[in-house]
């Protein structure tokens, strides 16, 4: 691509820096920027700066936050003795979203996965061990993706815990609803089959 | 989606402003952001702010430029008396990475098109024939979308241009490199019989 103005060509080639952003769509977010109201888009620069200067991360639960302790660790209404472990800031908006948990978070910050040269030392499982040590915690939620990783991840951490009086407990897996069961892989249908609940308990969760 | 943060939020939202980028993919953009240094993100939000403040429009062929006059109007060796006529700036980075055209822009900001709401006083039009008359222009190509809009635009400039001794093209429309004949659209198929080019001069153009 060839531009005219190396302003624009800089503002292209930052936006297409940005992961499956390329050139061609990072040119039509610029051009469509250029039409906006000067002051529009000196606002969207301004967020994204204060953001990258300004966001912490909770010194409990290491989820993305404005102050030392974010909004789910500091709220006195959840159950801070339930923590469910998770890989990622996704992950906790995906399970915030449901507005179904009301337990605390645990941000691993990735899975154990030596192919990708992740070690139990780049997570933060000795934060987590230390925690559950220290707050006398009830149960652990696992909610990793059902993969080699996550179960080794599972796994490692629950032979570390194992002498504390913590419930262990990883989210169902199962056919997720809107699925159909032709479709289904045999590894997911199978652990369906053997996991199975009793029909009360699925009616009184359901509805 | 239930943030843990308002500066998170606020990000992801100004992010999903932008066409085409809905909510998660507004997370993923920004958590990306997250993850690289400060001084990079920093550059990034001043590259758009610089380019929002800066930015101008070539006074001659309204294209976007650092300067007064653009790259192209300022560049002594091309042909300054051949004008091809764009729809958008967008266009223009199109046929310049071509690297095949030698001429200057004319950017009229759009096409006449009634419906939109757009007419010909909206467009560069009248800044146009002013500079074919006083530039003593020989060639005019118009290099528009092929639709009733473009043929609509081409038509309205052609007839405010008879007076003036300057040729008028427009751009080959016909089968495009790498298409097949038996996809192609009636219509296309059928200007391209009807428009068909000596073996001679095809030869001497494709080598």
């Amino acid at each position: 691509m060839i531009f005219s103005s190396s302003l624009l060509e800089n503002a292209v080639n930052e936006f297409a820096k940005l992961p499956g952003i390329g050139k061609k769509t990072a040119l039509r977010l610029v051009l469509h920027l250029l039409k906006q109201p000067e002051n529009e888009v000196l606002h969207f620069s301004e967020v994204i700066a204060d953001m990258r200067k300004q966001i912490k991360f909770c010194t409990r639960c290491h989820n993305i936050s404005d102050k030392e302790l974010c909004n789910v660790c500091s709220n006195s209404s959840r159950k801070q003795d339930i923590i469910c472990v998770v890989e990622n800031i996704r992950d906790v908006i995906a399970i915030e979203s449901t507005q179904q948990f009301n337990g605390t978070f645990h941000v691993l910050g990735g899975v154990i996965s030596p192919l990708d040269g992740v070690g139990p030392d780049q997570l933060t499982i000795e934060q987590l061990i230390n925690r559950v040590a220290k707050e006398n915690t009830q149960e652990i939620i696992f909610a990793l993706n059902p993969n080699i990783q996550g179960d080794t991840t599972i796994y490692y951490i629950g032979k570390k815990l194992k002498d504390l009086p913590v419930k262990i407990t990883t989210i169902a897996r199962g056919i997720a609803f809107g699925g159909e069961l032709e479709y289904a892989d045999e590894m997911t249908l199978a652990k369906s089959i053997s996991n199975r609940i009793s029909i009360d308990h699925y009616i009184s969760t359901v509805n």
